[in-house]
């Protein structure tokens, strides 16, 4: 029988080895994922891997349509086993994906299986992983637990009812802490065709009829702080584009008027209701205490058909063009000179935005840093770029660290896969075998930073 | 008597050894080039190497130029050999440039001599090669015997006459199949001055009178077809810009005319009337079972002083800006939905697109994929960027494979050169010694995906 | 007590120690910085590492506030010692930023110790240290002779009075040339506020009154004749954007006489005149044979309040969003077609630009080349990127060589980094351990090519 070779080891480094024993074992702060906070309140016991990797993952749907997959067999009726055979199948000569290592890792962690999948052990595996649910009684309490996490803020729209989050605090049956995240996509998407009906959303989740500008504000300001109370440390937004100017309030209300009267609003009159609204909400960040999120350059639901039939986050956002950092500048300088930044993290898509955006953050102080590499460039070149740009550019301190930004509970191996990054990288800056600041910087990085900020 | 040391070897990691013992001796698809049928047909001998070298090799040319060679040297009338002298020297301090390595494997290869040529060998190997020239007696079908080459795909203007690839399939002398491909730059380049003209060329090459739109699809079908009939599979098109809309028929049928009768239209008109134009052809080639290919991101011609004396394709060529790719999707995304699209291949010269454009392909599963690093890009780390990034954003073996994309007979050991750089990357990926599923892959990426497509 | 370990070794591959020994001693031609004649001539002895540190030295500004240092520390009323000790705290942590490594380096070349800085070993090294610089009377001569430096071209306004350029010279006491550079900034900068005071500036320096075109041409004819006749090789400008039109000299004059008479000027003619002046700067250039350099992509200033506070060069400028190729080829395309281009040197702040950027440099031989990464760039990845870059698209040997660009005068030991690199990048590509074409250029690029361009 083959020898297995599951487990992923990313430290190259002589020293890495000795930093990562410091890191490897802390805590997780999880603060940015995109877990349902139902599913952990259920925390419904799961039945096979199967429907664990696959019932909502959608980059495991993209890598299986790049080779051409029958939809039957990733969104479609096919079976659960089916789907996981087409899935090892494909993850098996996925040679440098992210998802081939996660697997590798999911499978080793959770399941004790280290074996990298691939069609010729799909079997053997997927029998010894669903023995490994019943036997263990997997469910995502129980992986929240195994991963050692301390800390998840979910993301929610600022509309949505917190409900579960209480019922999971009052439930007291979880060491975790599970937090909100304001996520406002909704109130910037001003050209969606439900935007009028988001707002009737808003009025009723806040109590306050908005049909200004004025009541749009009391209603934000009243949601913000439903959240805070719930513990609510992050604000994000991910939307496609960003504005370019910043109307002043009085203009900014009249476009508002019109969109909630179905006028037409030329683009220019859009873009500065929609910068005044950043300016605004980071204000209120700033005020509060809220740390915003920025995620840059992403393109939604690029495929028409697909999308009709799917709706959206279900595999066809694609990575948007460069955007011009410079409006990012001049919105955050003039928040900064109104009144004070927010802390703010910056996430793109877009890697050719890096040096624009890291030198901008610098010229924040420690106000503005950019997070860690975002979704399809959380891979290990995509982590060493955005980790060892940082470093060149401005300070590798100035990172808050690892989040999952994952639906799966079972992601939390990603926090691993970074550890070993970062303890790589910093160990390829070492000359010295008993470095402390070095070991001092790891701790901060894989834990220490992120905890000071959802303390802060 | 220094030791000789010419040959190229990238295969770094341990395992790739034992992968590249599976591939390198594989056929050769090569299913996009610039050879010239005639010249395959009439297979005249060639005399030196000077001439085989430096004849038509623009990439050589601007390395000269790069370091001030006088155009006498270049273009001018200089001997063979006092080209050959003077590009010896500068070749021997090219460090780091592709064409180093190339003329190295090439000259390991199809001469038998293991040297790095440089300034004080050049007398030595312009003799010995010579020779060689002679007693093998060196000719386009001999070549392409010695590289195993199975399949030429040679890039024709759609209104070529292709009476030389009929005479080389009657002629029965060479093993490999050698089909033209539907390049539509010239009906794309509508503000060239010749535009008008190259209409008229059309007219006569398919019969039909254009003079408007329907009478332009009409010929455009009918030259598709003629080329169709001689095993045309790929489709081509390499031009500065990219359109941003889609005129409906009536507008696209205005400006057509307006463009004709050489009156003024404006670039708005100009775009959609161009969207229009790629629409149709993409359909055209779904239809066919044509893949259609786009090279993105070139300018062209870029200095008018040596362009007024030497013409096109004389090395004045450069890497483009970075085109939005958000327009690239919108035009496929829309002929995805009205009746379904093409296989696509897509080339860049701006590797500031990758990721964009990679995740892009991914919204239309395996329909539109990536091409391998292009021109500029088509150097060692260029390769292993693209290679990489496709592993990464999408499946490795969503990659056709190599396309040599060269005028000269010689440049076959470029598949050489790519297939030890998957060899290397695969292996970098490899765990296991014995992993079966790496060998299937550098299969795949060194001839099978490309034998499938031709055969498809 | 702990090994110090201080020195960088960046010879990785196996033949580059055997290059670096060859270049390692070589002189140093400094042909950018912004060290100042006055500090320079005056010699005046520094009294702490403090100031030499920190004195003036943006970059390791922005490191300090990227962790959130007190502006108390960084340009405000702390002692210089309390400075030192935090700026000690930062860089000790600041693993893969190249202030790391240069401070490491400097310490070791001029002051003897080696060890990497950090928060524990500050107050020795303070001490070690300053009892350096009295006991060898460090001062601004001391470190030019220590660092072997031959030539030395500062930045000065083209309005500057060179009278310490003079002096210098006369005063024969310092064995490197120091010549002034001819830096147009703040012709450019028409839309700043000061611009009319900056021309009447210019009226004075030159003693011509200047109010048209004619008048300002003939203004800067003069100012150029006056550096030429200093020594002058080299010109600069390093401002946000780039003309993407050329005015004819008609509408030149007239916008440049609005923008004197302070009347709007819209935009398209404002890029009109900057393209026209840039052009007519090129001409001049040529004719006197002065090197042109481009520092392009850069955004000043981005943060409005420390502006106010501090004003310009305070580390608040950033990376510039990626520049259109295209205007540049076309302004250079254009003075080369009219008369000829001068030598020109490109340095751009985003590497997102290299590829169109060094393709598009080809298209102009060997007139137009790539400088060494800048700035944001300028760290050891930067290097390699832009070193191999250039190899892979141009030639190697197009590279001039390494340049200060720093304010200090204990940052010479950047080059001897750039040699390291150099050496290493080239060994890479070595497969002759005696290969004597790798010395050559290894001495070009290190020394040579910078000799013969301020000879030239």
């Amino acid at each position: 029988m083959a020898e297995f070779k599951g487990r992923v080891d990313l430290l190259k480094n002589r020293f890495a080895g000795k930093l990562y024993a410091e890191v490897k074992n802390l805590p997780i702060i999880d603060y940015h994922c995109h877990l349902s906070p139902k599913e952990i309140y259920d925390d419904r016991q799961f039945t096979d891997i199967g429907e664990m990797w696959l019932g909502g993952d959608h980059y495991k749907w993209r890598l299986m349509r790049a080779v051409g997959v029958d939809e039957k067999y990733i969104t479609g009726d096919a079976s659960s086993w089916e789907k996981f055979y087409q899935f090892a199948k494909v993850v098996g000569t996925a040679y440098g994906n992210p998802i081939r290592d996660w697997c590798s890792m999911e499978l080793s962690f959770f399941f004790g299986i280290d074996a990298p999948l691939n069609e010729s052990n799909a079997k053997e595996i997927w029998d010894r992983a669903n023995k490994v649910i019943l036997s263990q009684k997997l469910s995502p309490r129980k992986l929240i637990q195994m991963a050692n996490v301390e800390y998840i803020a979910t993301t929610d729209d600022m509309c949505d009812d917190l409900s579960y989050h209480d019922l999971i605090a009052n439930q007291n049956k979880i060491k975790a802490k599970v937090v909100p995240s304001f996520r406002v996509d909704n109130l910037i998407l001003i050209k969606d065709k439900n935007y009028k009906f988001y707002i009737e959303r808003l009025s009723m989740a806040s109590g306050i009829k908005v049909d200004g500008l004025d009541s749009l504000e009391e209603a934000i300001v009243k949601r913000l702080g439903y959240f805070a109370a719930r513990g609510c440390k992050f604000a994000d937004v991910g939307v496609e584009g960003f504005p370019k100017s910043i109307a002043d309030k009085e203009s900014a209300d009249a476009t508002f008027k019109r969109l909630l009267a179905g006028e037409s609003v030329d683009d220019s009159d859009c873009d500065g209701f929609l910068g005044y609204i950043y300016a605004f909400l980071a204000k209120q960040y700033a005020q509060k205490g809220i740390v915003m999120q920025l995620h840059l350059a992403v393109t939604r639901n690029s495929n028409t058909l697909m999308y009709d039939k799917l709706g959206r986050d279900s595999g066809f956002d694609c990575v948007g063009d460069m955007l011009e950092v410079k409006y990012i500048k001049n919105l955050l300088d003039c928040v900064n000179s109104d009144g004070g930044l927010p802390k703010t993290i910056i996430y793109t898509l877009n890697p050719t935005m890096y040096y624009p955006l890291v030198t901008m953050c610098g010229a924040f102080g420690d106000r503005v840093v950019m997070g860690i590499s975002w979704w399809f460039c959380d891979h290990k070149r995509g982590m060493y770029e955005s980790l060892q740009t940082l470093a060149e550019l401005s300070h590798i301190t100035a990172l808050v660290g690892m989040l999952t930004d994952s639906r799966s509970f079972l992601s939390y191996t990603r926090h691993d896969y970074y550890r070993q990054i970062v303890c790589d990288f910093l160990a390829s800056c070492m000359t010295d075998e008993n470095d402390v600041y070095a070991i001092q910087v790891a701790k901060a990085l894989c834990y220490g930073n992120a905890k000071k900020l959802v303390e802060g």
